[in-house]
C-alpha cells in the first residue's frame, strides 16, 4: 500500500468511527491570534473544553482527516524543550502556535514567563514540564516546581514518573510523588503524567497508569522524548484501555507527521505533542527530525 | 602507535609532568569501606583536602598512571544518573564506589538520602545534580533543589548552566543562575557548573567559565552525558586555560578507559565523571558503553 493510499484508507476509517461527514474546518482563523476560534468550528463545538477538562476519547470530533487539516491543531501540544532553544526560538514557537491554533505550547519551565506574555489573549495555552525529562528529583522539589511554574502561566503540568521508584516497586512513593503535583495544581491546571513508556514492561504501563488515575492525575503521556524511545501504536492502545474514558491519553515522542498524528488518536490519544506539529497539521512531508 | 604503546607513552609523560616517582598505591585498602585511606598514601597527603576545596590542577599527585590504578579512583565521581536505576542498582554503585575508594557517587537527588545512608562512615561523599540535565528550570527551582538535596546528604552539587539563556545573551540571568545555587550550598558543599560544551561555541565556554568564576563556583564541567557529545580534550584545555587555578574542572561524557581518563588529567582537569569507574581504575578495556 503506497502512502497515499494508507493516509486515505486511515482517514476514512477515522470519519467512519468518528461517525462525522467530512471537513467543516473552514471556520478557522489561522492567521489570527484569536484560537477561542475553536468554538467556531461547524461540529467541533465544546472539544476544547471537553479536552481541557482531561477527557478521553472525543467523540464528536469533526473534520479531523482533511489535509491540510487545521482541526488536529487543538489537540496538538507544540513543543520545544531542547536546552539550548533561545529566546528567538520560543517567539517562533509562540507565533506558530498563535497562527495554527494549537492547543498550547510546550517548553521548559524557565521559558513559561515569556511564553505566557506572547499568548495572552490567543487561546493558547502554556503547558510545561516537571521533573523533566529524568523523574528522579524529589516530591518536594516537583511541588514546588510546579507551583512556580502555575504561578509564572503555565496551565498544563507534565510532569515525569518516578521510573527508578516504579521499577524498585515503591508504588506508594510514585503515587505520592504524582499527588504531589496534582495539589500543586489545585485542580485548575491540567496535569500530565509522563510514563517514558520504551523505558517500562507493559506490567509497568499498567501499573504506572493505575497509579496515575489514583493519584488524579488528568492524562497519561508516553514519552519525555529524551529518552531511547517515543509513543508506539501499541502503548497507546494499552494505556486507553487501563484508564478507560476517565483521563486523557497524550502521545509525544518521535510524532512527525500528519499520518502518524492521526493513527495515535484511532488507537485511542486524546493529546499529541510534537515539534512537527506546523508539518502535521499541514501534511507536509516529514522532516529529517531531530531526537527531541 | 599501537594502544599499549600510547598507553605507556601518556603513563610517561604524566609522570614526567608530575615529577614523581612510580606507583605507590599499595596503601589503597580497595576492599575496605574506609576510603578516608587516602591519607595513607605515600606522597598523596592532603590531595582529598585539596579536591574538596576545589583545587585546580594538583601538581603533587604521586601514583597515577600505574594499571591497575586505584589512586586515579580519589579523582572519580562513580555516577548513575540514568532515570531507571532501581534502589539495587544504587546499592551496587555506593558498594563499588566503597570499595574502590571514589570521591564521591553522583546519583539523582531522588536517591541522594539513599546514598547518604548507605556510604556513611565510608569516606566517599555523595553527589547530586541540579536542574539537570536541561538547566533551563528558574533559579529558584534550582536553589531549592539543592538545599533539599543537602538536606538529605549530598556533599557535592553538580548544576545546569542556563544554556538557553547563555545563548540568548542574557549573561546577567545565568550568573544570577549560579550564584542561587553557589548561595544555597553555604559554602560547606562543593558546587558544579554544567556547561553542556557539545552545545557551546568556544565563545561560550569562555564565556560561562568566567560567569561561573564570578558567581563563585567551585568547578566547572563540560556535560550532563544526556546531550550530543561528552568531554572532548580541547574543551578541558579551554576551560582550564579560562579559569587558571582558581577552578575545578570536571570532565565528563563518554570517558570510559584509563587512557581517556588520565589524557583528560593531562588536558587539565581535575575531577572525572563516569560510570565505567571500575573499569578505569582496573584499566579494564572498555565496555559497549551506554549513552550515560
Amino acid at each position: 500500500m503506497d502512502k497515499q493510499t494508507l493516509i486515505d484508507t486511515i482517514t476514512k476509517q477515522v470519519m467512519a468511527r468518528l461517525n462525522q461527514p467530512g471537513s467543516h474546518s473552514q471556520g478557522v482563523k489561522t492567521s489570527s491570534c484569536n484560537c477561542e476560534c475553536h468554538g467556531n468550528w461547524d461540529g467541533v463545538g465544546n472539544i476544547a473544553d471537553m479536552l481541557e477538562a482531561g477527557a478521553g476519547r472525543v467523540s464528536t470530533i469533526a473534520p479531523l482527516g482533511s489535509c491540510p487539516d487545521p482541526a488536529l491543531a487543538r489537540f496538538i501540544d507544540h513543543t520545544l524543550l531542547k536546552p539550548e532553544a533561545t529566546q528567538a526560538d520560543i517567539e517562533k514557537l509562540c507565533q506558530e502556535a498563535a497562527e495554527n491554533c494549537f492547543m498550547s505550547v510546550c517548553v521548559n519551565p524557565y521559558w513559561v514567563r515569556t511564553a505566557s506574555k506572547l499568548l495572552r489573549g490567543t487561546g493558547v495555552k502554556v503547558c510545561t514540564v516537571v521533573g523533566f525529562p529524568l523523574g528522579a528529583t524529589p516530591s518536594r522539589v516537583k511541588e514546588l516546581e510546579t507551583r512556580i511554574a502555575i504561578d509564572d502561566g503555565a496551565r498544563e503540568i507534565d510532569m515525569v514518573i518516578n521510573i527508578g521508584a516504579l521499577k524498585s516497586g515503591l508504588y506508594k512513593e510514585v503515587e505520592n510523588d504524582i499527588r504531589a503535583v496534582v495539589r500543586a495544581t489545585r485542580g485548575t491546571v491540567l496535569s500530565k503524567v509522563i510514563l517514558e513508556t520504551c523505558l517500562l514492561t507493559k506490567e509497568e504501563i499498567v501499573t504506572a497508569c493505575k497509579l496515575s488515575e489514583k493519584a488524579g492525575a488528568n492524562f497519561v503521556k508516553t514519552s519525555t522524548g529524551f529518552s531511547k524511545g517515543g509513543a508506539k501504536i501499541e502503548d497507546i492502545r494499552l494505556m486507553r484501555q487501563t484508564v478507560g474514558d476517565a483521563m486523557g491519553v497524550k502521545a509525544s515522542g518521535g510524532i512527525r507527521d500528519h499520518e502518524t498524528a492521526l493513527n495515535m488518536l484511532m488507537a485511542g490519544a486524546s493529546r499529541i505533542g510534537a515539534s512537527a506539529s506546523v508539518a502535521i497539521v499541514s501534511c507536509a512531508q516529514p522532516a529529517g527530525g531531530g531526537k527531541y
